[in-house]
This record gives C-alpha cells, structure tokens and sequence, in this order.
C-alpha cells in the first residue's frame, strides 16, 4: 500500500483492547510529530483462522495468560488515565463498527466515531457488535444511523472489508495495532506506536 | 515468591532475544531506580510443552510472524545501540547456561555471566549450548571453567533449575523475560521494564 510520505497507517480491530490504548492516544501523539493518520479497519477473527493450531490470543490463551492480559490492560489504562470496564462478553463481535468505519475515513470522521466504538466497548462495556448500539453511537455523533448502516452493508462495502483484510494479510499483518509507515515498514503492538511515529517522521524528509 | 521491597525478580531465558534486550539494559535502569535486581534463570521450554496447542512463539511462528519479530528485534537494538547476529540456528539450548546462571546468581557473578552469555548468543552467533562455549565465558570471566560446570550439572543443582520452573508456572509466569515485584505483581516483556521498575520503586517506600 502506497501512502504519502507524512502519513502513518493505523490498522486497528474494534475486537482489540490494545487498540483501544491506541485509538485514545494516537491523534496526540501524531500531532506532535507532525504526521497523518490513516485509519485502517479490518478484522483479525479471519487471520487467525488461517492459521492452524494458532490460537487467537484472545480467546484461547492459556487462563495465566489471559488474566496476565487483562492485568496489562488494566494498569496501561491507569497509566494513560483512560477509563476501563472489561467487556463482560469478550471479545466483542467488530464486523459492524469496522464497516462504518471504513465509510468514516473515506468521509473524514474516522476518528471520532473509532474513538468512540471503543470507549462505549471498553469503558461502558456496551455490546458493540449490536446494530442499536453503533446506530447510538451515529446518533451521538450528529450522523442518521440508518443511511450510514444501509451504505455500510451493501454488498460492496462489505467487500471492502474482506478486501481490507487480504491487504492486510499482504502487508505481513498479524495482529493489531500495527502501524505501516509510507515506506512499507511494519509496527506491531500498542508498545511500537511512538516507534512507529518516530520512523515516520524519520522517513519523512 | 517473597523478596525484599526494593527488589524485582528478573526471569530470564537464554533463548530469547527479548530477553538480551533487557539484560543489557536492566542494571543501569535499576540503579538508577534504587532498584536491586534478582537474576532467576528458567526455562520456557518446559512451560510451552505443556499447553496443548500453543506453540512456542519462537519455534512454531508463522512466517510473517517470525519475520516481524526478528526485524522487531534489529530496531530495538539500533535504538539500544546494541551489536545483533541473529542466531544462525534459533532458539539455542539454554539448558547448561542456566544451570550456571543459578550459581552466579547465589555467588553474585549473574549480570556479569549472563550479559556474556547473551552476547555471545546474540552478538557472535555462538553456540550457547555448547560446554566449550559456556566454559570459554567462564574463562574470560575469571572462573576456573571445569569446577563451575562440575557444580552447575550436579543432580542437587539441576533439580534446582527445574524447581525454578515450577515456581515461575506458579507465580503465573508464561513468557520471557518477566519480572516481579515483591508484592507478586507481574510484568511480561522487554516493554514493560520501566514499567515494573517504577511499580517496584512506588511499592518500596
């Protein structure tokens, strides 16, 4: 993929708790820098499935592990002063969100509306792979919901989220956040975002 | 696991390149904190082997994940400014260096031993789990090599290291390197040493 050479690549997953740390922080961080956000959804449920005895860290890791996880979430959220409240079904289902969403960053209200698909998944535990819950969500942000879910369910939006993932899986995605800077350089993991950008601004010149 | 409140518990594994990336870093983050070190070798094999289906993130990764993760690995070490040759067969056999890491940790010649033992893995592309290789540190360090191996591969001392394992599973332990507060609190990767020491230094006073 072919980006300007200010521009970072956010490739980000509703399902994802590191995401969210990363959704909240990103704008800050990127505007400081100096560099553009692209903002990429797409869904790592049909990675993982391609990949035989790879479980999904989020669902099937070991319960040490898993607890470990949370734990992490939890004290990153202390430490970046955002609210948490694990979600009680997880993880949640993404598909809807992550179709608006590429509807979003077409039409410039990309962050915004990701911001808050996570904030009502991680720190009002909502279920937001329910269609009341993004159209709430919509409302909330001054867009009629119905319009925007009837353009992002036909037939052709929903392709281009299955064509989000194959571009991510050719981009070597594995997992998210990750972060692809203009020169095609992959970032993975919440932990990598201020690397990321500092490439970014490296490669920019 | 109890230490004293102005310690953390570093669990290393001389198979892992994360775990080179702490180790060179770990002193002087620690003294500056006013944080003492306790240096517990283990192994991770033991701990992978025993979760049906959960491959080993080093051996059993899938290619663009084991690509990323090595490329991962030569960014942290330019930003640490540290020398990299990836091992020409990885991961290497941690088994006897760990074995000698106990001693060194009893005798206080583990940061000094260890740091050797991770650069001549993972900065010479030597074979860590080779007796010759191990005994040739010694050497440099100024230990009479045949004595130490002697008492490192005691039935009493291997026995040793595998009790470590058990207490790592028990303590929650499932990756490298892992550090503990001595209020148990646990902290998972090269990513979180700041982290666990600013915990340790908080909890200390």
């Amino acid at each position: 993929m072919e980006h300007a050479r200010d521009t970072l690549a956010f490739w980000f997953e509703f399902a994802s708790p590191y995401c969210y740390l990363t959704a909240m922080r990103i704008e800050r961080l990127a505007a400081a820098a100096g560099i553009r956000i692209a903002w990429q959804p797409f869904l790592l449920g049909p990675i993982f499935q391609r990949r035989p005895n790879q479980p999904s860290p989020a669902q099937d890791a070991p319960p040490p592990e898993a607890r470990y996880r949370q734990r992490d979430v939890e004290r990153l959220c202390l430490d970046y002063g955002l609210p948490l409240t694990w979600p009680s079904r997880y993880p949640r289902i993404s598909l809807l969100g992550s179709r608006v969403a590429l509807l979003a960053a077409d039409e410039g209200w990309a962050p915004a509306f990701v911001k808050a698909v996570y904030h009502a998944s991680f720190a009002e535990d909502r279920d937001i792979g329910a269609e009341p819950v993004i159209a709430a969500i919509l409302s909330a942000l001054g867009h009629a919901p119905e319009p925007v879910i009837a353009r992002a369910t036909t037939p052709a939006n929903k392709a281009r989220l299955a064509a989000q993932v194959e571009q991510a899986v050719a981009a070597g995605i594995f997992g998210a956040p990750s972060f692809i800077a203009a020169d095609g350089e992959l970032f993975w993991g919440n932990d990598r975002l201020e690397q990321a950008l500092a490439w970014a601004t490296a490669k920019r010149g």
